[in-house]
C-alpha cells in the first residue's frame, strides 16, 4: 500500500505541504486534520474582514480564482483527504499513529502514519486578568472570533472598544474598528512603545503619532489590572494601572505562543520559547515527523539565536519545503531575517533584521542613522516622505537591521525588501551605499533613500557625523538645556524661532560660513534642517571652522520631527 | 598651495564628486567646468518637465529644499568654483592641465590640475537620415532642447509628433506628449519590440499593448528612411520603410554614446563601446584621472563583460566614490547588475540582470518562467495583477535576470529591487523561492509573486512543468495547429469556446480527473487558466493519468494574454 502522510493543522503550512507532496508524488495518500471547520484561510486577512475591506468570510477561504478552499476542494482538486472538526489528541510515535477525536460526535480514532507533518500554529496568550472571561472579551486569531466581532460591531452595539496589546494584530484591529466602523478605540500597551519587538522607539513613535492623528487613543506604559462588567451585560470597561476606560468590546492581542502541547507530550524537544526544534530540512528529531510555520523555532540569521516567527509567509514557504522533502527532496530553510510589514491607516511600515535594543542584547555594538527623503524624485508630484533607520555593528560594519515608515507603503516595502534579500549574505554598510536599486523619477530619487541611509551611516561610523535621534532630541529639548541651530531659510525657521525663543536660532545655510561668530557656545547645539542633509554639512562646516561647541545632527531633521510629533510644529 | 581638483562635467557625477571631496577635505580647491549654463540637474526628469508633471525647468535644477543648484549655490554652500559655458578642449596629461574655452567670449585658458575628474556624460546618437537637420527635429537630452520642445507644444503648434526610438526616453516622451498635451504620437522602433536591451519580447509586448491602448501609435520593425519638410516650415513628416507619417515634431531617441572624444585624444583607453576604461576605484589608467557615470564602461556582474550603463543613479554613486577616493579613500564600485525601472502611462516596469537573448549571446543556457499574480493578497481590494519573468541558467541554476510589469509601479519595483540586491551574490533559483520579502495583505500575498516565480522556475528545471510563453503561444494559436484546454470554470471560458470554436476546449479543473478521456489527442495541447497555477496542476494530472498528448502550460495564463493582447479576450 502506498505511503500515508498525516498532516495536523490545515491553515497555512498544512495545506501547502499536503498539496505540494501530492503534486510531486500523486501516489502518496495524504490525510489532513484540523479541529476547526474553516480550513486553509488567510488568517492575516482577519483585520481586513472585520474592517470591511473583505466583505465576506469566504473571501479569506477562497483561491485567487474565487474557488472555496473547503474539504471538497482539497479532495477533488488536490487529492487530499481532510478531516475537519477533528482534534489530534496524542501522537503515538512508537506506533506511528495519531489518536484523534471527532469533535461533532466525540468518537475517537487512531490514524496510522508513515510520515507526520505538524502545522500546529499558535494559541493566543490570554493573561490571567480578573474579568478576562466576560462576554465581549475576545482574541481574533480565528475566523469564528472574527465573525463574532464583526457581528457585534455591525449590529451597532459597540461604541467603544479597548485593544490590549500594541503588536501587529492590535494595531491592525485598531485601524479596522476606527476606520470603517467609527468605534471609539483605545489601544493599551504595557511597554513604552507599539511594536516593541519590531521597531526602535523612534520609528514606533511615528506610528503612534499617526494612530493618534487617526483617532485611536493610545495608552502606553499601562498595564491592564481588571476587566469590568458582568456575565449578563458583558464587558463594560477596562481598568488599567492609570485609569478606567469604558467599553463594550475588548480585543486581546498580547501575543501568541506555539501550540505544541501535543508535540511535547510525544517527547519532541521544544526550544526556549516553546516552539519545536527542527533542522534545516524542517524535520524534528523524529525522522518521520516534520514541522514548520508558527509552531517551530527558527534560526535568526542575524543573531544566530532560534525563536518562533509566526508569519503566514514563512509558513507557506515551510509547507513547500516539507512537501518536497517528504517526497525525497532536500530543500532547506536556512533561517529568517525577520522581514515584516504592516499597514497602519495611511502609513506603511516595514522592517528586517533586528532593532538597536535587540542588537545590544546580542552583544553587538549597534550604530544607526535615520534619514528622511522622498520615495520619488523630489520634483515628482506624488512624492511622499519616507523615514529609514539603518543599523550596523560598529566594529564589523555588518548591517543588523533596517526599519522604514512612510505613506507610500509599497515604496517603503521596496527599500526594506532589497536590504532583507541581502541580509543573509551579511552585507556591510558600503554595500547599502551602493545597493543597485531601480531608478526612475516616478519611483525613486537618483540617489535612492536606501543609498542615502548607507552614506549617512558611513559618515557616522567615520566620525564625520555626530548624530542625535529624534527621541533623544525631543527629550533634551523639553529639558531646555540645549540650543537648536536651524539652517533652513528664515521663512521656514521663523515660526520656530518665534515659538521657542532663544532656544531656537536660525542661520540660513547660505550665510553660515560668514556668520559663525554669532553662534552661542554656552550650550550643546542641535543642528536641524528639513531632512538632516544640510545640517550635516553645517556640522562639517562648524568643525572645520573650529567652533568650540559640541554639535549634534538631528537625524531626519524636521521631517522626522513632524512624523513623530504633530504638535511640535508651530504651523500645525 | 592646496591640491587643485578639476571636474569636467557638472550634471550628475561631477557635482556629486565635487561636493563629496569638499566635505571630506575642505582644504582642496575644486573647479567644476561645464559647457552649459544649466548645471546639476535631473536629466531623467526631462520627460516629466515636458509632460507637465514638473511645471518649471527650475524644478529639475533645485534641491529638495527648493534651493536652485546654480553657480552661486555651489560656490557658497559647497565651496566649489564653477565655470559654466566653458568647454574643455584638451586634456594635457603630461603637464596636468586642461585647455578650456569660454563659450561666451571665446577666450581660452589653461587650468592646472592635481587630479582630474571626468563626468563627460553622453551625446545623443543622431543617425544620418536625410532631413535630420530640419527645424522641429530634436533630441531631448539637455534642458535647452526640453525647453524648446515644451514651448513648441504649449503654443499649440504640434498636433502630431513622431518619436524615433523605443528605448526608455522614447517611451517616456511618448507618454509626455500624449498624456498631457494630447499630441497624436507615433513611436517608431527599428527592431520588433520596445526596450530591446531591457526586456524580453513577451514582457515588452505588455508595454506595447498598454501604449497602444493609451493612444500611442506604435510602429515596430520599421526603419526611418527620410525626414520630410523644408527649412522654412520645418519638419512635416517621417518616411519609413513602410509608410509616411505626417508630423510637426520629431524626437530623436535612438540612443546615446559616451562623450569621450577629449579623453581619447588624451590617450586614455576606451572600451568596445567608446566608454572610458576604469578600475574598481573608478580611476583611469592615469592615476590622477578619475571617471564615472555615463562616460565609462563598467563590469556587468552577470555577464562579466564591460559596457556603458548610462543611468543617473549610477552616476551619483560613482560621484561619491570618486569624491572619497580623491581624498584618500578606497571606495569601490564593483559593477552593475543593470537594475532599471520605468513608468509607462499606468504601468510600471522594472528589470535587473540580463534578458534571455543576452544570456544566450553570453553562452548561458537560459530557462525562464513568467508568473502573473496580485501585488497584494488576492482578497485585498486595491490588488493589481503583476507579471514577473524570472530567468536562470539551466545547468547552474544561477539567476540571470528578472523582469516585472504591472499597474502597481512601486510594487513592481519592490520585487525587482529585492532580486537585484541579491544578484551580485549569484543567487540560485531556490534562493528566490525562499526570498524573505515582507508580507502583509495590503502589500503582498503570503506566498509573494517573487517566491511563486522561483517555485515555478524550479518546477520547469525539474521537468515537472513544460512551459510555453505567451508570444510563442499566440504565434502557434494563430497558425491554428494546436488546441487550448481551458481549465477555468465554464462561465470564464465560455466566451472563448464560443469565439475560437474547437480550438478552445473547456474542462473545469474540478472535473478534469473524471473527464480526461474527453481530451482530444490529435494536436498539442496548450493548458490555460487565470494565471498559470491551475493549468500547471492540470499538466501534472494529465502526465499522471498518462494521457498521450504533448502539453504546454501557458506561462501567466489569461492574465498574461490580457496584458499582451487586449483584443484576444472576447469580452473586450
Amino acid at each position: 500500500m502506498s505511503k500515508h502522510v498525516v498532516v495536523i493543522g490545515a491553515v497555512a503550512l498544512g495545506p501547502k505541504a499536503a498539496c505540494r507532496m501530492k503534486r510531486l508524488d500523486p501516489t502518496i495518500r495524504v490525510t489532513m486534520i484540523d479541529r476547526d471547520n474553516y480550513i486553509s484561510y488567510g488568517g492575516c486577512g482577519i483585520p481586513y474582514y472585520v474592517g470591511g475591506d473583505v466583505a465576506e468570510l469566504e473571501g479569506l477561504c477562497s483561491t485567487s480564482a474565487h474557488v472555496l478552499r473547503d474539504k471538497n476542494f482539497f479532495e477533488i482538486i488536490k487529492g487530499v483527504t481532510v478531516l475537519t472538526q477533528t482534534e489530534a489528541l496524542v501522537i503515538d510515535r512508537p506506533n506511528k499513529a495519531v489518536l484523534v477525536r471527532n469533535l461533532i460526535n466525540q468518537t475517537e480514532d487512531r490514524i496510522i502514519y508513515d510520515q507526520l507533518v505538524l502545522g500546529l500554529g499558535t494559541s493566543p496568550i490570554i493573561p490571567e486578568i480578573p474579568g478576562i472571561g466576560l462576554p465581549g472579551v475576545t482574541a481574533v486569531t480565528n475566523l469564528h472570533q472574527a465573525q463574532a466581532v464583526k457581528k457585534m460591531i455591525s449590529k451597532g452595539k459597540i461604541e467603544r472598544a479597548v485593544i490590549i496589546g500594541g503588536g501587529a494584530i492590535g494595531i491592525e484591529m485598531a485601524e479596522a474598528l476606527t476606520d470603517l466602523w467609527g468605534v471609539e478605540t483605545t489601544l493599551i500597551e504595557m511597554v513604552d512603545q507599539v511594536l516593541p519587538t519590531s521597531l526602535g522607539r523612534d520609528m514606533a513613535r511615528i506610528i503612534e503619532n499617526h494612530m493618534q492623528e487617526s483617532g485611536v487613543q493610545l495608552r502606553l506604559n499601562e498595564g491592564v489590572t481588571r476587566i469590568l462588567g458582568d456575565p449578563e451585560k458583558g464587558v463594560q470597561g477596562v481598568e488599567t494601572t492609570k485609569r478606567t476606560i469604558p467599553c463594550e468590546l475588548v480585543i486581546m492581542a498580547v501575543g501568541v505562543r506555539p501550540n505544541t502541547n501535543i508535540a511535547r507530550s510525544a517527547g519532541l524537544p521544544l526550544g526556549k520559547y516553546g516552539g519545536l526544534i527542527v533542522d534545516n530540512c524542517l524535520r524534528t528529531v523524529d525522522p518521520d515527523i516534520y514541522a514548520g510555520g508558527d509552531c517551530i523555532e527558527m534560526l535568526n540569521m542575524i543573531t544566530g539565536q532560534h525563536h518562533p516567527m509566526p508569519l503566514g509567509s514563512l509558513a507557506n514557504r515551510h509547507g513547500r519545503i516539507i512537501g518536497s522533502n517528504i517526497t525525497g527532496g532536500c530543500d532547506q530553510f536556512k533561517g529568517t531575517v525577520g522581514t515584516f510589514c504592516l499597514k497602519v491607516f495611511d502609513m506603511g511600515i516595514a522592517r528586517a533584521g533586528i532593532t538597536v535594543e535587540q542588537a545590544k542584547k546580542c552583544g553587538f555594538d549597534p550604530v544607526y542613522t535615520v534619514v528622511v527623503q522622498g520615495d520619488r524624485a523630489h520634483f515628482y508630484p506624488s512624492m511622499e516622505l519616507m523615514a529609514i533607520k539603518l543599523i550596523a555593528d560598529r566594529r564589523t560594519r555588518q548591517i543588523l537591521g533596517i526599519e522604514a515608515v512612510g505613506k507610500g507603503g509599497d515604496a517603503v516595502k521596496a527599500r526594506v525588501d532589497a536590504v532583507a534579500a541581502l541580509l543573509p549574505c551579511k552585507p556591510l554598510v558600503c554595500d547599502i551605499s551602493n545597493l543597485e536599486v531601480a531608478y526612475a523619477p516616478p519611483y525613486a530619487s537618483a540617489l535612492d533613500i536606501i543609498n542615502a541611509a548607507g552614506n549617512s551611516l558611513e559618515n557616522i561610523l567615520e566620525g564625520r557625523q555626530d548624530p542625535i535621534d529624534v527621541i533623544d532630541f525631543l527629550d533634551v529639548f523639553k529639558k531646555g538645556d540645549i540650543r537648536v541651530l536651524d539652517v533652513r531659510s528664515p521663512v521656514q525657521s521663523g515660526p520656530f524661532v518665534k515659538k521657542y525663543g532663544d532656544q531656537w536660532i536660525n542661520i540660513d545655510q547660505m550665510e553660515l560660513k560668514k556668520r559663525v561668530s554669532e553662534i552661542p557656545k554656552d550650550k550643546d547645539l542641535m543642528l536641524i534642517c528639513g531632512s538632516g542633509a544640510r545640517s550635516y554639512e553645517a556640522q562639517l562646516l562648524l568643525k572645520n571652522e573650529e567652533i568650540h561647541v559640541k554639535t549634534y545632527n538631528i537625524q531626519g531633521g524636521m521631517g522626522m520631527i513632524k512624523f513623530s510629533d504633530s504638535k511640535f510644529n508651530p504651523h500645525e
